[in-house]
């Protein structure tokens, strides 16, 4: 058998997240059934992260295992023939056996877009945040590098979910501003559940002057998620890439 | 009676147009209806520019004659909360009685986008048109530059369309590209019916090597329809901006 990995963007706004459940339709699903179609066969496919509802992706990952003598490479093209506009496949590669698209990963960057004027943005209304107040961008600046290395990140962790470790380091950072669109980008070797837009949520905390700037060490510190700001909405947020 | 102008961004996808027709929900029924809900008028609502369906808006222009005495500032928040999200009135305004969003129209600025990548944009479906084929940049960049002027653009506008003239003098044409994107800004005093797409198709097809890039004013000349190039799909174009 040939183990595959795939390079996946996707629009969430239609789907319940990438991870398959009852009741629900997951992008997981979709490109499962577009390599039913395909191949005849009912692959497993592993993704490398479970993207909430309305959380979108330009390079999630996902692999699975096939009989199919279809040239790794065209797979692209030829799932891309069984999918919905809003999923496309834009890589497909042959990777040795031992590769996992959730256990392989080394880290993975997101990217957040946040949308700062009084009125709503029509053409962004599922891909961006849509936060009215203007906020104080310079002390956001000043506030987001505090994220950058290994910490636990208890204090920006959603309840519920159950890892091993709440230690993370984020290896970039960057925020930036064009007109009244912000756009933030982290990435690290893992993330916690929420843990992006917590983060997010967080920062605009800061710009809009209910966290003070100087004051995100302190609450990495506190271990305790009531320090930290609000959970940003899931629309804004993008997988970008994910390193192996 | 005061006159109101407002500015409208709007996402075209579901829409059929701005304009009001018979069995289809355009984008003009739309704001009328959140007119009327907030002051009980059935106003004429005047757009600068009849977008055809898929077509999207950053900057559509309209105005509409009103007996309510709300701030002319306000109308833009008080009608949005009687909006879907992908319409959105960016502001209000109280101008001369004499305004006509049509008529008083000096200009307009455009933008088309396109994604040359052999694979899909997922997350562009509806927002950029698709060349799988790898254009010569280059050779759309040298060809650009030769729209702008005072020209007869015959050969740039649909059949079917009754205007006095085809002059329209071009101001500004812009072409980039960044990665797969390549984004075409174009300004004038007027547009003849899909004359921005048509140009964007004839450059698409000077970048496919289908028509020479040093040709372009031999078409313009030519006043033939069939000398310029194919006509490029609604739903890559944004108005922009409208003149006044």
């Amino acid at each position: 058998m040939r183990n595959i990995k795939l390079i996946i963007e996707y629009d969430g706004t239609d789907y319940h997240g990438w991870q398959s459940q009852q009741n629900a339709v997951a992008v997981q699903d979709v490109v499962r059934k577009a390599i039913k179609k395909l191949t005849g066969e009912d692959v497993t496919l592993t993704g490398s992260s479970r993207t909430d509802t309305g959380v979108h992706a330009y390079g999630q990952v996902a692999n699975f295992m096939t009989d199919s003598r279809i040239p790794a490479d065209r797979f692209c093209y030829a799932i891309n023939t069984n999918l919905p506009e809003d999923i496309a496949i834009k890589s497909s590669v042959e990777v040795d056996e031992s590769f996992h698209a959730r256990f392989s990963t080394k880290g993975k960057k997101y990217r957040y877009l946040i949308y700062n004027h009084p009125v709503p943005p029509a053409l962004l209304c599922h891909r961006a945040w849509h936060e009215p107040r203007i906020v104080d961008f310079e002390a956001m600046k000043q506030a987001a590098p505090d994220f950058l290395g290994e910490h636990d990140f208890s204090a920006f962790k959603a309840t519920g979910s159950d890892v091993k470790t709440n230690e993370r380091t984020i290896t970039y950072v960057d925020l930036k501003k064009e007109d009244e669109l912000i756009t933030f980008e982290i990435a690290g070797n893992g993330f916690l559940y929420n843990m992006v837009r917590i983060i997010v949520g967080t920062l605009v905390d800061v710009g809009l002057g209910k966290i003070p700037a100087d004051s995100i060490s302190k609450i990495i510190e506190s271990r305790d998620r009531r320090q930290a700001g609000m959970t940003a909405p899931a629309h804004g947020l993008y997988l970008v890439e994910v390193y192996y």
